[in-house]
């Protein structure tokens, strides 16, 4: 199927509309949550391309592609702004949906803001990432902070397994441990000042990562980060929603029971996924 | 895009032509490998869902329809034989590809082989399998063998992690260990007479199960299993082929260098894959 943004905005967005947010799967709603704590009166269309899932290990052009689906669906649903809440896909996609929409509604990527309070918080030293393949392959962490502050180094390696591992529900035991540990315990990972969880699953062991660097480190969430910059943009554009909104809706590309229970260990909160194929 | 079984054939099937197989991904070249092992001089027209993998957290519909255009391209290519090389969309999709596509092609799937094998060879007892969350949650193994061998008990267990952990490259070290261990750790795992590999991606931990159990069980390769129901058939049927075939031809619906470099991991010599995207 080819595609195209086929919906035109002719109004100016409001405020009472709602959060567009994709990502691969579900791990997105960490980003979700954390901006539902922070603004409780927004309301979300979320997308999880659960039909492509994970992301990490696709092709940037697959990436793109399945991403301008899916904002031209959340177009179509009238959101106020698009929040790219995938590290993968905001490696891929961000800077073709942006020039894409421009002009339309605003996006928001999970790089940016964390990339940017990085640079301005730490003055020189190193910093650690941790993302998919995709994410780390794309360098994009390393080339945006260090263009920022030049004084900082990033030192980047990809956790492939870390994401299938939380979504099979194993963190805080034994196995997360042991998995955590092989990744971390390495010299470019001791002398930082700071790691970047650059995946959106990655909130689920950011105490386990606290612990084992002893609280020495500050862990940075990208999704909290992320979430910080989206308040940000609603409150100085003025989109910022009242009060008795209406109800959150919640999207995936291909649906299971798995995906549906999976829901409450992101977002913290029951969901109910309804199943939407954007490719057939 | 909705899809048919678009190529008509017209002619019976003929040894020099090709083995049709696929996956979700490239684990499924365990297969090839065990076939091109067995049959030298078999060549194989390969095709990796790549775009959609891992089939073993999605839902079986969605299993189906990828199979069916798969089957098509496969037919498209004129194939004497398809084989499913992967335990999710065999559990998912077999019956309904055989049935589509009686009198042009056979279908060798890959629990049948291994069923049929377990059901004559162990006269009663216990036998444990493991696989995706989607093969185990089919029950097909129980229901198959306990079916043809009502003396049989079969304990089922899901081991989702595996498939990643492996496709990582993570086998024959501390992770692997501890992740195998944990899953198989189990009392209903302790007092079985043979344990199936119900994923073309375990053939690569054949050894370390082995050695978990010491030896005392038969460890089921569903892989080798329908290498040999593939050459009982070719050779039931006159359809071996013979010296001086073509080249292997190997696609995938998302090309990536990463899979490019893992199918040395699964194939055990080159495989140069092509992207051919059947979904848009």
């Amino acid at each position: 199927m080819a595609f195209f943004i086929s919906y035109i905005y002719t109004q100016e967005v409001k405020a009472n509309q709602a959060i567009g947010v994709f990502d691969s799967g579900i791990g997105g709603l960490t980003v979700a949550s954390s901006i539902q704590r922070k603004m409780p009166h927004e309301r979300f269309v979320y997308f999880g391309d659960t039909a492509h899932l994970p992301y990490g290990d696709k092709s940037p052009a697959a990436i793109r592609a399945w991403s301008k689906s899916i904002a031209d669906f959340l177009l179509g649903k009238k959101v106020k702004l698009i929040v790219i809440a995938c590290n993968t896909a905001s490696s891929h996609a961000y800077a073709s949906l942006k020039n894409l929409l421009k002009g339309k509604v605003e996006v928001i990527d999970v790089i940016n803001p964390t990339a940017e309070y990085v640079a301005k918080k730490y003055t020189k030293g190193r910093i650690g990432v941790i993302g998919t393949k995709g994410t780390i392959q794309s360098r994009i962490y390393v080339k945006r902070i260090e263009k920022l502050n030049k004084k900082l180094k990033v030192t980047s390696n990809a956790t492939p397994l870390l994401a299938p591992m939380i979504e099979e529900g194993y963190f805080n035991n034994n196995i997360s441990k042991t998995i955590i540990k092989s990744y971390l315990d390495k010299k470019t990972f001791q002398n930082i000042q700071a790691i970047i969880l650059g995946c959106t699953h990655y909130p689920l062991i950011k105490r386990e990562i606290d612990e084992l660097y002893q609280g020495r480190i500050e862990v940075i969430d990208s999704a909290e980060k992320t979430a910080e910059r989206v308040k940000e943009y609603l409150e100085a554009n003025s989109l910022l929603a009242g009060a008795n909104q209406k109800k959150n809706q919640f999207f995936v590309s291909d649906y299971t029971e798995s995906f549906d229970k999976s829901t409450k260990i992101f977002f913290k909160r029951s969901a109910s996924l309804k199943k939407m194929n954007l490719w057939r």
